[in-house]
C-alpha cells in the first residue's frame, strides 16, 4: 500500500456467508419487492415507537442472516454495526441482547460499506473469524429526527428523498460461501459546499465521485472490469450529478451504473428523487446484490455506500453539507 | 484467540508516539491542569458557537498531535474519531479539512479506546503505518444537547457528573518511540436496568466491571500485573460501584484503580460526582497517562473508557440506559 492509498486489499478473502434484509410495506411494493427477506405491514413492529421499531427491526435482520449463516447470533465474534438515530439508539439497545464484542459506528448513509470494510478487515487479519455488519433506518423515525415529525404535513421540494425503512445484516466469515470482499475503498470527508438539507444528492455525489477515483487509482480497475458499479443513495439527482462528475474526468458509468436509492422505489411510489438512508444501500446490498451474486449475472461488483455527514444544527449554523463515501469490491471466486 | 475471547492481541506494538490535549478553563484549573498541553480560555475558540468551538478543539488536538509526531495532518494514513454530539458534528467538520481515510466511530464516551483499539488492530495487521485517533466533549454544547441549555439554570443532583470541555488525540504508530499497545478488549453491550439520565456513572459501572473480567480472563494478567488501572468517567459514584462489584469477585481494585473522571476536577470544583464525556478520558490519557509512561513511573496500564449508550428519546420512552467500555493495555518495552 502506498502512503496516500485509500485501499485496503483483503488477500484472505472475508466472504459475506448470508445477507437479510427486512423492510417496511412501501419498500416491498417498490421494484426489488421480491428481493426483501422480510415486509412487515406495521412500521413500529408491534413496539411502542418507530425508534423502538427501528431497533426490533436491525434485531430481526442480525437473527435472521445468522440462521441463513447456520449461527446462532451470539455465535457472531464481534458486531459492526450504527445507525442514523442519535447515539446510535436503535443498534445499541438491538446489541444490548447480542452477547458480542461491539462496535458502533456513524457513517451516516454510508454506515453499511464503513462495516463491512472494518469487518473485512478484521477479518482478513485473523482478529475474528465471523462477524455481522448490519444498519438500517426507518422513514418516520428520520423524518422527525431530522425534519419535521410526519404530522406536521411539511411539503417536500422535488429534489427530496425518502428514507428506506428498513434494516440490512451481511455476515461476514473467513469459512464459506459467498462472494468475497476483495478490497475497500475508506473515504475521505468532502464538502463541495451545498447548504440545502434537502439536497442529500447533491452533497453526497461528490464523495462518491472522489471514492470511485480512488477505487480505479488504487486498483488499476476501470468500469469495464465490473459487471456492476452502485452507489448506495444518491437518489436521481445525484446519481446524475455523480454521471457528470465523472465524465468531465473521462470515467463513463454508462448501464453498469445504478443508485440503490434510485432502484428501490418506482418513480410512481411518489418519492420524488428516490430513496435515502442507511438501510438504503444495506437493504440491497443484502437482498438484490448478493442474489445476483450467488446466480452469477454479476461476479464482480463495486458498492459506494454514500453519507451525508451534517447534523440540524449544522444547517441551522449555517454550514455546508459534508459527505463521505466508502466503497468495497464483491466477487465470485 | 478463542471463540468467545473479547480481547485482540497485538504482537507488531503499535505505539502511541505522540499525544495531545486541548481543554477548557476548568479543567486547566482542576488536579491535572499542568499536564494538559492546551487550556483555552474561551469556550467557542473564537468560533460562532460552542459546537463550531468543539470542533475547534478536536481540529488544535489532530494538528498538536501530529506536529509532536513530527508529521503534517495530511500525512496519517486514517483517522478513528468520533465525539458525543449528534451525528458527530465535531469530528466530520474537523474531519473535512484533512484529506485521509476516515472512519466515523460512535461509542458515547468510551470512544477514545474504541478509537484506539481500532486503530492499533488495523496498524498492527499492516493495512496502516500511522493513524491518528481522537475525540472530544464539551460542557456547554453536550447539556443543551442531552440536558437542558446552560440558560435555564437548570439544577443538578448530586451524583451528576460535569462533562469536560476537550479533545485528545493520540498518534499510532508502527514505528517510533512511545508505549505500545498489547491487547485491546472490545466491549459488549451491559444494561443493568438504570433509568437515571443523570446517573450515568451506575449505568456504566457495570461494562466497566464486565470488561474487567474479560481482560482478566482473556490475558490472563491480575490487577496486581499493572503499575495502574483507569476507568473513563465512572465518576466517585460510579468508580465505588465499579470497586464494589470487583470485590464481590474477589478482584480487588485498591490503590492502583483511578477513574479519570475522578481525577480531573477537585472537589472543589463543584462537578459534585466528577467529570464525563468523551474528551474526560481522551485527555487524561494524552496528558497524565502518556506523561507518567514515559517517565517509566507507570510501565504497564490498563485502560476502560465507558460510554453511556442511551438518548433523550430513549430516555423519554422510559428505557433504560445500555453501555459499554472497552479497555486497552498500555505497556513500556
Amino acid at each position: 500500500m502506498t502512503a496516500k492509498s485509500q485501499t485496503l486489499k483483503f488477500e484472505n478473502k472475508p466472504r459475506i456467508i448470508a445477507g437479510m434484509s427486512v423492510v417496511g410495506r412501501k419498500e416491498g411494493d417498490g421494484p426489488l419487492g421480491k428481493y426483501f427477506d422480510e415486509i412487515d405491514d406495521d412500521p413500529k413492529m408491534g413496539k411502542g415507537s418507530f425508534e423502538k421499531g427501528e431497533s426490533a427491526m436491525f434485531a430481526t435482520a442480525v437473527a435472521g442472516a445468522a440462521k441463513k449463516a447456520g449461527l446462532r447470533p451470539f455465535d457472531f465474534d464481534a458486531l459492526f454495526a450504527g445507525d442514523l438515530l442519535n447515539q446510535l439508539i436503535s443498534s445499541n439497545y438491538a446489541a444490548r441482547e447480542l452477547p458480542v464484542s461491539y462496535f458502533g459506528l456513524y457513517s451516516a448513509c454510508s454506515t453499511m460499506t464503513e462495516a463491512l470494510s472494518l469487518g473485512a478487515a478484521m477479518i482478513n487479519a485473523g482478529y475474528y473469524r465471523t462477524a455481522a455488519c448490519v444498519t438500517g433506518s426507518h422513514f418516520a423515525a428520520a423524518e422527525r429526527q431530522y425534519r419535521y415529525p410526519l404530522e406536521y404535513g411539511c411539503q417536500r421540494p422535488p429534489y427530496a428523498q425518502w428514507t428506506v425503512t428498513g434494516a440490512g445484516c451481511s455476515v461476514l466469515s473467513i469459512k464459506g460461501d459467498g462472494p468475497y470482499i476483495s478490497s475497500a475503498t475508506i473515504g475521505r470527508v468532502a464538502d463541495y459546499g451545498v447548504t440545502d438539507a434537502n439536497n442529500m444528492g447533491a452533497a453526497m455525489a461528490p464523495a462518491a465521485f472522489e471514492t470511485l477515483l480512488a477505487v480505479l487509482d488504487d486498483t488499476g480497475l476501470s468500469i469495464e472490469d465490473f459487471d456492476a458499479v452502485f452507489t448506495g443513495d444518491l437518489g436521481r439527482l445525484g446519481a446524475r450529478i455523480l454521471r457528470d462528475l465523472s465524465a468531465e474526468r473521462g470515467v463513463c458509468l454508462g448501464q453498469k451504473y445504478s443508485d440503490c436509492g434510485e432502484m428501490i422505489f418506482s418513480r410512481e411510489q411518489n418519492c420524488y428523487s428516490g430513496g435515502s438512508g442507511a438501510g438504503c444501500s444495506a437493504c440491497v446490498l443484502n437482498s438484490f446484490i448478493l442474489d445476483k451474486m450467488r446466480k452469477r449475472e454479476y461476479n464482480k461488483v463495486l458498492l459506494m455506500a454514500t453519507g451525508a455527514l451534517m447534523s440540524p444544527t449544522t444547517s441551522f449554523q449555517g454550514e455546508s453539507i459534508p459527505a463521505i463515501s466508502h466503497g468495497i469490491i464483491l466477487e465470485n471466486d
